[in-house]
């Protein structure tokens, strides 16, 4: 198998029968040593944050494929941290796509005028544009459209989905006693054309909270997959 | 007449009949010396530019009036510099509506991912925030309305008609072969509900340019102006 992208968190090969495998490292973005979900660099290393991230993701997944929400899951191997996905490309250069119940983060960054800290948000959606170098600029639905990355018809898709998938991983958290404030997710075209979920559903993705307080990635893993 | 705000290039006086008056001042929006309609700080000041600004605000809201487009215009006093408008208030704290017909600007600077400088772009319109303080955050649809600032409704109208009337600037502009690359306006209500133009239009509220060069904005004024 062939090495194909070597992300922050995850690294990509492409498998012979066409399907690509995805390798789960033990690092998490963040910035000096603290765990930011929406960090653009990787902050520290933590031993299992991988292998507990494919756990999270693989619940989730299959989740989501019994409610008939594609993605493009195939299998997961948590041994060997991988996870065998069908090929499917990303819109323009990649977006990530965030679903908000909460105003903290980036969203309270630029709209703190209007908005407290920790207030409800109505599922709110937001694409930003993965671009390091420009901190991950929010952009429009015209924008998308014009700039030929994502149509109107596309947008409207993709925020549905985004909100059912938000809305299935709120509730299975609820079940816990854990609060979702805000989660990110990416998606891509496979080869039929599809609109499907890619990348992972894990503690790296959210901002979870249980009675006020903030959960780290590896805790959420193990206050969501423990009996 | 009671001084109700001190702007960054005008003040606003309240009349004994309701009405308001703006006093336009010599001062441009720019840094180091530099103008930009899109900074946020005074920049310099410039002998005569709050009348030119003045006499080509009233030039394109009367063309306005002519073509039944609603703005806050009242009348104007070229030698005192000031423009008598309708009370009407504001979105939230304030919003700007910019329409673009060029990639350059903060536009670049967050999807040059994806533009190319001076790209062509079909009058595309997008909202920022009035908040210095957060450098005028752009802000979509969605996230207007979540924050009770404008409903979908308004916010349609709002981007119908500022497209009419940077269409009608364009027009203008375009006569004496000058280029449109884009313009901000900014909007409100008036005591009966309905949406108007409000503030200027001006030099200071576009980017012009003719033969590829750009005209600064008391250039543009002379331009656009004499016979």
């Amino acid at each position: 198998m062939k090495l194909i992208y070597k992300g922050k968190t995850k690294d990509v090969y492409e498998l012979e029968d066409g399907n690509y495998l995805l390798k789960f490292k033990d690092d998490v973005t963040g910035e000096n040593g603290v765990f930011d979900p929406g960090a653009n660099t990787v902050g520290l290393t933590m031993e299992g944050a991988g292998r507990a991230g494919l756990k999270l993701t693989k619940h989730f997944f299959e989740i989501l494929k019994e409610k008939g929400i594609p993605t493009h899951y195939i299998d997961a191997d948590i041994e060997e941290a991988t996870m065998t996905v069908k090929p499917a490309t990303v819109f323009g250069k990649g977006l990530e796509v965030i679903c908000r119940y909460r105003a903290v983060g980036s969203f309270l960054r630029r709209y703190g005028m209007y908005a407290e800290e920790g207030q409800p948000l109505d599922a709110f959606v937001e694409v930003t544009l993965k671009d390091d170098e420009r901190q991950d600029p929010p952009i429009s639905e015209d924008a998308l459209d014009m700039l030929g990355i994502l149509s109107s018809n596309e947008y409207k898709e993709l925020k549905d989905v985004t909100k059912k998938i938000a809305g299935t991983v709120k509730e299975e958290l609820a079940k816990k006693d854990i609060d979702l404030y805000d989660i990110k997710f990416e998606f891509g075209r496979t080869q039929d054309g599809q609109i499907v979920l890619i990348d992972e559903i894990s503690g790296g993705n959210m901002r979870a909270y249980k009675q006020g307080e903030y959960i780290e990635p590896l805790q959420l893993e193990k206050f969501m997959l423990e009996k």
